[in-house]
C-alpha cells in the first residue's frame, strides 16, 4: 500500500463515523477503521492522533472560521449583529454536512466522554468569541455575555438544524434562534 | 478515633480545600485530608467518593435551588423574569462563601479534569433549568436559549462577584448581568 492514499483523511473519517454509528465509538478500534477504509492503522495515525480526535477534528475550523468572521464585520456593528455575522458565517461551513452532522451527534450522545469533550469544544469557542469582541473594543461584561449567548444560540440553532425531519436551512434557524434570544431578553 | 465525629464533613471540606490550595489539587492525597482534618481516611469515604467530589459536592444544592427558586416564580412571570427569580435564589446560597468560592475557583482553573468536571456542572444546571421552565410551559427554543442565557448570566456574575477586590453582593451583580444581556440582545 502506497504512502500517500488519494483522500485519505476523508476516507477514515466515513469509515470512522460509520463504524461509531453500527457497533459504538467504544467497541470500534483504529485497526477496524483503517480496515473499513482500505488503509493501515499506520495511515490512521499519520491523520489522527486517536479515534476519538476524528470525530473533533473540524473543531478547529469551526472556531476559526467563527473568530474571522466576528473580526471582520463591519466596525460599527453592535455586538449582537457582529453575532448574527459569525453565526452566518458558519451556517455556510455546515451547508451540505447535515447527515454527517446528525450521525456524528448520535455518537457523541451515547458516550459520556464524548460528551464531555464536545462541551469543552463550547467552551473553547466561546473564550475565543469574547476574545475577539474584545479586540473589537467591546468591553467586559458585555464581551463575555454576548460570547456566551452567541454560543447559546449556537448550540440550540444547531439542535434544531439536525432534528429528524427538519429540512429548513441551518441560516434560518440561526436567525430564528437569535431572534428568539432577544425575544426572551425583551421579556417576551 | 469515634465513628462519628462532629462536623466530620465541613471540616474534611475545609481541609481539602486549603491542602489544594497550597500544593495543588494533583498533589494531594486522601490520606493527607483526613490527617489535617483530624479524621481517618475511613471517615473521608463515608462523605466523599473521591477527592475531586469535595469540590462539586455543592453542585446538586445549587442546582435544586435554582430549579426551586424557578419552579415557585409567579405564574405570570416572563421566562426573563424567572430567571432573575432563580439568580436572586442562588446568590443568597453564596452570600457568606466569597473567599471559600475564590479558593475553590483557583484550585478548578488551574486543573484540565476539575475545569471539566465544572462544564458539566453547568451544562447540568441549564438542562435542569430548560426542564423546569418547560414545565412552566414555556416552549422551544425559547425554554433552551433561556436556559443556556441563566447560566451564561450565571457564569460572568459569579466571575465578577469572585473577582479580586470585588465587595458587591453577588446579587447585585447577577442583577446587573441580567441587564448587561438585555442590553446586549437589544443591540446596545
Amino acid at each position: 500500500m502506497g504512502r500517500w492514499e488519494p483522500n485519505a483523511r476523508g476516507r477514515l473519517a466515513t469509515a470512522a463515523l460509520e463504524l461509531y454509528s453500527e457497533r459504538g465509538f467504544e467497541q470500534t478500534t483504529v485497526a477496524e477503521i483503517a480496515r473499513r477504509a482500505g488503509l493501515t492503522e499506520r495511515t490512521f495515525f499519520r491523520h489522527y492522533a486517536d479515534k476519538r480526535e476524528v470525530l473533533f477534528a473540524g473543531s478547529r475550523e469551526l472556531e476559526e472560521l467563527l473568530v474571522q468572521a466576528v473580526a471582520g464585520a463591519p466596525e460599527s456593528a453592535a455586538p449582537i449583529d457582529v453575532l448574527a455575522v459569525g453565526l452566518e458565517a458558519v451556517s455556510r461551513m455546515f451547508a451540505d454536512r447535515r447527515e454527517h452532522a446528525r450521525k456524528r451527534q448520535a455518537v457523541i450522545m451515547a458516550n459520556a466522554e464524548l460528551r464531555e469533550r464536545e462541551l469543552i469544544k463550547l467552551a473553547s469557542m466561546s473564550a475565543a468569541l469574547a476574545d475577539t469582541l474584545r479586540r473589537r473594543g467591546v468591553g467586559e461584561p458585555a464581551a463575555s455575555l454576548t460570547a456566551e449567548a452567541g454560543v447559546a444560540v449556537f448550540k440550540v440553532g444547531f439542535e434544531r438544524w439536525i432534528a429528524a425531519a427538519e429540512e429548513r436551512e441551518m441560516s434560518q434557524l440561526m436567525r430564528e434562534s437569535l431572534d428568539e434570544l432577544k425575544a426572551v431578553a425583551a421579556g417576551g
